[in-house]
Order: structure tokens, then C-alpha cells, then sequence
């Protein structure tokens, strides 16, 4: 059940599981931390983002690590002002060329997630992966146009119909940004990469196609010679299949509404993960192993890493997150 | 252009177009009447609601009404006090058996907005269609349970997860509710009905098939036997494309990230309504008509009645609107 091979497309009898945002509230002992620290500290320190990430390690066998951090944390580098309250907010909107034109790529970017992944992967069995990870461009912009989280993104979505040259401009600043920062995590020892798309599905496919695809190709084929796997994740996303078919990768981690088997067909040769609902931990022992089987058989056919299909809810009872694990590195994949 | 022929399935020269959400904020004359009015009078009075209703078609060529109202109205008639600010807001959220047991239906159900649909029929031109509408008893119950929007619905994902008995009695409840709502609508007149799913997209096909498509089906079915078309409408919906073709009903509204290509294909028989992307009405005239026509000829190949792919934005310019239906009235479909 090693996840480094099963992201290398090795299919394993049985199937290495990790969850989305598994380093965060649901935690105790991550609640003792946030108790003390604000956010930004806790994703700027290295000594406590390595804690934080390796808090569910020490209480679960799972099979990979991934680093505490948020896909707006390499935005400062671009000279880019991000407050969390909670959410991601942004003072001043990007909606004009000037304000694009004035970002300017100052390195490093964001080293202190990189002395985060050293210090864990310091404290890592060798057989436990290690995962660094950022925001695509697209969705990046979503947040820096509306300035902040929305339900629909209506300034963004506006702002890329009327200005789609100023749009391309951002996208490209952005995507130089995200391949000098997940480069660095890379060289601080992550063993895969995972880029977020965390809002893909607001888009048809050809403004995917246009505003999104180009820059993940660009993305990916840069980390092509390095020695990290390279993992996608697009939220909503299941419109979107084929485009994503085209994206240089490694795996596909898709959302909870994707069946597994129409992913395995439209993503030959790639590991999927995913993609239980985290809605079921919630649901009791029994319909929760009921659910977590049914996805694993879909799973079947090629390297499969389970996981959740969209970051576990803060209040998600431990000991659901302790049966999960058990009932999926329980299961024979043969 | 006759929406009435294309909303049963004849399809016709000429495109007809309406547009979700078409009488409201974006027009000065709606915001005149708000300034005076709260949200709850305008739905609740039948010559508020009436004019509201027939503003837009004072100032558009457009080829159908839409009651003005809300999804939440009818519930009143369930006991449950629903309060806008802006949106929705439920005071005791709906998470327990007993507050299910409590829901007693008393008809008749919202009877002004009857009364509203027959002062618009009395107004309106006979080659004009009047549409009537409902949400789906799972998208009620999403805010029934959650205690108002959400961007992940996490109570009421947990809930449905937690107590999939209760959620089915809740269903059950909002289905009778609905039945008689929505025939009533057609009694008073509306020559169509869209049931509203606005929160599909948060569900996997299984789950769909379980808690959505058997009431959906039945609400289809009760009004089989009326003068009225059936319309269905799903947002975020493009992987439940094969349960929806199971819906009985005339006409399928799909939203912008669907592809009309692939929705002809999947809703064999049906009319198709939509679904342009709502910010394209910020991109200026050449990129509008590019868009609008792209979207008309996609929409070759059977019925095809224009629309939006979700409800236009409060501040669509009003230009942009009028521009949009001449080019789609302009265009030849043979």
C-alpha cells in the first residue's frame, strides 16, 4: 500500500489512502495549536506547519504526508497582500491592467514552506510519501479578482469575459509564480505535487481550454524533470474530463461526483484518487464501510490512492476517520 | 418563434428566448418597486408580482414570462417561516424527526401566486408563453436543512448521510407540497412549469437516483394530465445527465457548463433549453454575438428555446439584454 508507487501508476494490492486537508480541525490537537497562533503564523513558521502536518501521522497510518500550508500562501511573492478571515481575502481586487502590470515576481517564494517540508520530511518513515501542493493559476485568479471566496465568482467570471487580455496577463505572471514555488517544494524533498483546482467548475470547457489548460500543461511539463509525481485535483470538474485528460501528469485526484470507473476511462494510465463524499463520515460504521467499498471495487482496474473527494469538514468525528483507514487498508484490490 | 410550439418539441425557424431571473434587479424599474416594498410583499401581492412579472416584457421582445416569486414561497403552507436577507434564512433549521412529523400541509398553497399568474395571463399576448415554477423537494430540503445557501452544505450533506430516513420523510412532505403547488400554478393559468434543481450539483449520481429522481419523477407525473409543458432545470449537473433523461417531461434546461451537443445527445426527444454563460453579457458586443451564436448553433439538431445557463446578475447591463435577443431572434436555424 506504498502511495509512492501507487502514484507512479503501480497498482497495489492494496489501496494507500491520505485525505484532503487531513492536517486541520477536526484535530484536537491541531485546535491547541490555533488556540495559540493566527493562520498566517501557523502557515509562515516552519517549526509549527511541520507539527501541524505531521499530527494525523502520528494518529493514523496513513500513507502520505501533505504539508500544511494554502494555496494563497506564494501570493506574497508577487507583492500580493492576503488576510484569512477565515477565508482568504484580498484588500485590493485585481480588476486593471496597472494592477497586473505592477506584479512583479520577487524570489524567494515563500521559502518557509520549504524549511516546513524539510523539517518534516526529517520525521517521515520513508515509506510514508510526502506531498507539496498549490493552487492552479486560474483558480488563484478567481480568488484575486472577486477578492476573496464567492458562491459564484461573478466579478471574476465578468472581468475574464470583458478583459480576457488583461485575464491572460495575470494567468501568465501567476504561472511563472506557481512553477518557481512548487519547484521549491520539490527541492525541499515533496515526492509529489498536487495543484489545486479548486475552482475548475465554474467553467465551460472552452474557457477551460482557453484560460486554463495552457498554463497547467506549462506547469507540469516544468516539473517534468524532477523527481516529484505530479498530481491534479479539479473540484467539480466532471464536464471538464477530457480537457483534463490532456494535462501531463502523473495522477488525477477527482471530487466525490465523478464516478471512479467513467475517471479510469477518460484518464488511461493514470493513478486516480479519490473520491469518497466526506459526507459519510458521518454516517455510521456500517454505511460508511458500505460506501468506502463501493469505491474502492470502482477503484479497481489501475493504481488507485483513496481518498476524500473534497477536504474533510472540521467537525468530522475522529474515530470515522480511524475506521476509513482501517476498512480501506483492510481491502484486497485482487 | 413561438415558445409554445418549442417547449413541446417543434422545432421551429426561429430560436425563442427568455431568460432566468429576467424580471428583477438589473431593471431600474424592479429596483423602484423594491425601494418600497420588502422582498416577501412583492412576492405575496398579486399586482406587485404581476408588474414585476411583466416589466421586462414592456421593454424586451421576449418570447415568455416567468411568474416572479421565489422557490421558498410555497413552504409557508408547510408551517415553516422563511426570511430573506437577502437570501433565504430557514430560523430553525429542519434537523430532527419530529420537526419532519410536525410539516403539515394547508392547501390552499401560496394562493396569490395564482392569483398573480392570472393578472400576467390577462396582460399578456397569446403568443407569449407564461411560465410557472418550483424548486425540487431535495434543493428545498438542502436549505430546509442547512437554515438557509451555503457553499457546501455541509449540515445538510451530513444530515442526508446521518439520517437518510428522515430525509427521505422530509422529501416525501416537500413532494405533496409541491404537486399541489405547481398545479395550482397551472390552473391559474402558466402554459409551462420549470421545476428549479439549484443544488444538484451537490450530489453523485447515486445519491441523486435515491433522494432526487423518484420524487421528481412522481411531481412530473401529477402533472401529466395538465394543459401545461414540463420544464426541468438542473444547475452543476453535467454528471447526472443519464438520470435526468429518466425525468418525465417536455423540455431540459441546462446550465452554461454544459455542452448543448452533448445534452442533445443524452435528452434524446426533449427541447433544450439554454445556456449562456450570464458574464458573457459583460464582454462587449462582438464577443456576445460570437458567444450567443455559438451557443445557437450548438442548439441545431432539435428544439432549441434560448436562455441563460443560470439567473442574469444583478447588474447585467440592459443593453447587453436587448442586444442578446436580436441576435438570437436574427438568427436563421435552417
Amino acid at each position: 500500500m506504498s502511495f509512492l508507487a501507487a502514484v507512479r501508476g503501480v497498482s497495489e494490492e492494496r489501496a494507500p489512502i491520505w485525505l484532503m486537508r487531513q492536517a486541520g480541525r477536526y484535530l484536537p490537537e491541531y485546535l491547541a495549536i490555533k488556540a495559540k497562533s493566527s493562520f498566517l503564523e501557523m502557515t509562515r513558521t516552519p517549526a509549527i506547519a511541520a507539527e501541524i502536518t505531521l499530527q494525523p501521522l502520528r494518529r493514523f497510518p496513513l500513507d502520505a504526508a501533505i504539508i500544511f500550508s494554502d494555496i494563497m500562501t506564494p501570493l506574497e511573492a508577487l507583492g500580493i497582500a492576503i488576510e484569512f478571515s477565515p477565508g482568504p481575502s484580498i484588500a485590493e481586487p485585481i480588476r486593471s491592467r496597472a494592477q497586473v502590470n505592477a506584479l512583479e515576481l520577487r524570489e524567494p517564494v515563500a521559502p518557509f514552506v520549504g524549511d516546513a517540508l524539510r523539517l518534516v520530511k526529517a520525521d517521515l518513515p520513508a515509506d510514508v510519501g510526502l506531498i507539496g501542493f498549490g493552487g492552479t493559476p486560474l483558480t488563484l485568479a478567481a480568488y484575486l479578482v472577486e477578492g476573496g471566496g464567492s458562491k459564484e465568482y461573478a466579478h471574476f467570471r465578468q472581468f475574464l469575459r470583458a478583459e480576457p487580455g488583461v485575464m491572460h496577463a495575470l494567468l501568465e505572471k501567476l504561472t511563472e509564480l506557481t512553477i518557481v514555488y512548487l519547484r521549491s517544494q520539490v527541492d525541499a524533498g515533496a515526492d509529489a505535487i498536487q495543484l489545486f483546482d479548486s475552482w475548475a467548475g465554474l467553467h465551460d470547457e472552452p474557457t477551460y481550454r482557453e484560460f486554463g489548460l495552457p498554463y497547467y500543461k506549462r506547469i507540469m511539463d516544468a516539473l517534468a524533470d524532477t523527481r516529484a509525481a505530479r498530481m491534479f485535483f479539479a473540484l467539480g470538474a466532471s464536464h471538464l474530463m477530457e480537457a483534463i485528460a490532456e494535462i501531463p501528469c502523473e495522477a488525477v485526484s477527482v471530487d466525490w461526483r465523478t464516478d471512479l470507473r467513467l475517471a479510469r476511462k477518460a484518464l488511461p494510465g493514470r493513478a486516480l484518487q479519490g473520491n469518497l463524499d466526506p459526507a459519510f463520515l458521518y454516517s455510521g460504521r456500517e454505511a460508511l464501510a458500505a460506501e468506502a467499498t463501493r469505491i474502492l471495487e470502482a477503484g479497481l482496474g489501475g493504481a488507485h490512492i483513496f481518498n476524500l473527494g473534497h477536504g474533510i469538514w472540521p467537525d468530522a468525528p475522529i474515530e470515522a476517520v480511524s475506521q476509513l483507514i482501517d476498512t480501506v487498508h483492510s481491502f484486497q484490490r485482487t
